[in-house]
């Protein structure tokens, strides 16, 4: 069960070919992303409506067309088929799944309802991925797991000290320091505020003080459904402030994460982590997305870990803490949402 | 679910050693295959009935007996256990099934149901694949897919322009031709004709007249169940005769090709594709082979991922077009055959 | 469906580090074991109680604790929850389950019933495994078969001369002869004697008479609940007494085999084969050890064909012979301790 009503991401932008095809599952949906003769992506539900053939082992006709290279049948843009051989009349309900799509600041979003009940002003702001101001790699990772097990992840930061003790952690009073949670009604903000603490690894080089001075450390961020964060982070050397705009002598990130279930078991995962603090060298832009690749292989491992402690009880209770109060906020969140779309179907059947 | 009363492939004759033992399962049953002192093929299920051992893994003995090397039993070729270590009286339920099995012009057939309702004259026609007048080669694919979306393939050849360009296809034309589909108790029978038309790729050069000459094609074929195609196939120079025997200037082919259900998930696939020109050439019956062969690899690639398509969806619905006629009444008539075997067996319980 | 109150052989004591961990899964349950700061074995499920992880990816901490890395929590020797950032308080049910281990003649034992009813008194005696004057190897082979297909096997060796006609089994009127079964509350008592047969191929090159000199074989072994096997065996020429304990030019072996199920599916497998001749030359020791290896890999093939073959139909039933008296009578005590284990649980329930 995943909720329907909402934007995934299911791409960077360059994934998706001028000519070809990109294919791509998304909640259990074979999708087939390609552009059109304008350029615009266009996504289908990869699978003919006729015998279950993937489109993408098809070809593109006419800039706005795909044709079905199993039986032949032609589908125009909103998936409706246009042709088909032998075929004297073409039926209406002859017609593969479209969805709504959009291409906003390097990322392919996809609305998995139904496409009339898109609403773009829910799309996330991913502008400064293409502000020259700030930069970053593109990072894309394919996890063997549920997606809610990475949402737990980046909803309790309290794991950094433990399992990144080289790179995103610090000393362990982060740990301790618990943030605030405000719910929305489609997300949960976050704040952490640190103080007097440690530079953490992957930061500690970047600033112009010794390397061991204390800093204090912010990480507010924005968590959506169903699984994308927006994240304004950094430090600064302790005691000068940060919370007001006026941010000298800080080390700034933005984090970008986005989660899509691909199945049940498994899940896309899209990332950047933008700094705006020698953007001239791109070394420095590459240590930091390395910092952030191995910070994620290290969650990575634990995560598979407990996935599979997990598969071998399916009756195991996890037992909720102090520190799980953004989870289970955001768990209940995403299942309330679950069951409103689930009343809502049933109502209309 | 199988249909058991029916003759199925289960291996070129040629797969069956002297000595030892060829295993294969068919319709979720492991069988092994051996020959007698007389040669004669003989089918036993490949379980014994004491513990489930593979007989497989044991020794014939005797010339007509099969041991179990796990703890010594002795089946005769009708699977009643004839000896048994430490055992005093033999039980005559202390049986391995065995199954009545043809030998028939390279092909080694099966009757799934019980062996006493095995009807050999039911067992296709096969001749040609050892009339010298006719050449191939001996073709096997495993496929995991059901057996029925490899039927549905065979069943509906408009499919031959799109998936196979420069094999077994011509031009799209060739799509747009219904066959005609006769019902019989056991079978159907399509004929396709398609006039005026291009050369399919792998008999083009075959003709003594110019390669782009226009020309008529048949397919004729007879489609029994549970999945064997015996084919009559060909093209003339456009106008020519070719329908009442006279076939002068004709490239002719005979197409066998045979689906045995492994399991639920997987198929043995045996086929033949014999032609009576140029038969002192075997580079020509080489080429035609590996053309089939090239062809079928298309067909793979598109029917697996139709599989993991439907795989993704068990509730998705296809979608009958007019191509699909001659499909539809093949899967009719399979459902139908069960449902009669299920009813006879749930009167005799 | 397990027995729980018993004792299963969790690992060889030398697997168990002195510092970090070993994990193992026993009966569906992942578990972490470790040595004290006194060296003694501590066995705690592998699943942190908070959100599942595993805690051998943690660290121990103090000698006498373990921390998880992920959230940081530490647990005491008795699973209990000592420690945990942001948490002012800690609830009694924060515990991860701990299990009663004892580490008895080279074997670490493990009962995975409630440690408190935990019976050191029933723990198998394997003295013999480090006494000097009995030499062996340590064996362990994982399978991917239910446990219960391999006690079969060790419960009937009348298959010896049928699949191990080179190893241990010797002329085919071996397995003409039935054992003696003795049943006791938790074990069975085997006592197999052949008189005036062949030596087996393993020992045979050991006695100082000719190699084809009929010998008296004999196989005492009592086989305890769930799998554990304790065999004296060995043989003599023919005629010359053993039974009595006066065992003059003896071959002599004790067998110790322990199959610890990990889950339905999968079987972790101890073994040693002791000797007490030619102690002082350890390419005798290796010999032995090789020949049992080649024998189980002899048995694994058979068995891994026969769990195929089940897998293949679960309604397949077994038909019992004279010679399945005691893996019928072993399967039935598993049985009875379940169902007592299962009603006792429900009536605390």
């Amino acid at each position: 069960m995943y909720v329907k009503n909402c934007w995934y991401v299911a791409a960077w932008d360059k994934e998706v070919p001028a000519e070809g095809f990109l294919t791509r599952t998304v909640c259990d949906i074979p999708l087939v992303l390609w552009r059109d003769d304008k350029g615009e992506v266009v996504v289908m539900e990869d699978r003919c409506c006729h015998r279950g053939a993937p489109l993408s082992l098809g070809r593109k006709e006419g800039g706005n067309c795909v044709r079905c290279m199993y039986h032949g049948l032609v589908f125009d843009r909103s998936g409706q088929c246009v042709s088909a051989p032998a075929q004297k009349a073409i039926p209406p309900s002859l017609k593969v799944r479209s969805f709504a799509a959009v291409e906003s600041h390097r990322w392919v979003w996809i609305w998995m309802g139904a496409a009339e009940e898109a609403d773009a002003s829910l799309i996330p702001d991913t502008h400064l991925l293409d502000d020259p101001a700030w930069k970053s790699r593109d990072g894309y990772i394919h996890y063997d797991v549920n997606y809610l097990l990475i949402t737990d992840n980046l909803l309790d930061f309290s794991h950094l000290p433990f399992l990144h003790p080289t790179t995103l952690g610090g000393s362990t009073d982060y740990a301790a320091v618990l943030p605030t949670v405000e719910r929305r009604s489609r997300s949960l903000m976050l704040k952490k505020v640190v103080r007097d603490t440690e530079a953490p690894g992957y930061s500690r080089k970047f600033g112009d003080y010794p390397a061991d001075t204390k800093v204090d450390r912010w990480m507010f961020y924005e968590f959506l459904v169903p699984g994308v964060l927006l994240m304004d982070a950094g430090m600064v050397p302790a005691g000068m402030p940060f919370d007001d705009g006026r941010r000298e002598k800080a080390i700034e990130f933005r984090g970008f994460q986005a989660l899509t279930p691909e199945r049940e078991g498994s899940t896309h995962y899209f990332f950047a982590h933008a700094h705006n603090f020698l953007t001239d060298q791109p070394e420095v832009t590459d240590a930091i997305h390395q910092g952030v690749i191995t910070a994620f292989e290290e969650d990575r491992e634990m995560i598979m870990g407990q996935h599979r402690n997990l598969a071998l009880d399916p009756g195991f209770k996890m037992q909720p803490l102090t520190v799980d109060a953004a989870l289970g906020q955001f768990r209940w969140l995403i299942d309330s949402l679950i069951r409103k779309e689930t009343a809502k179907a049933r109502d209309a059947a």
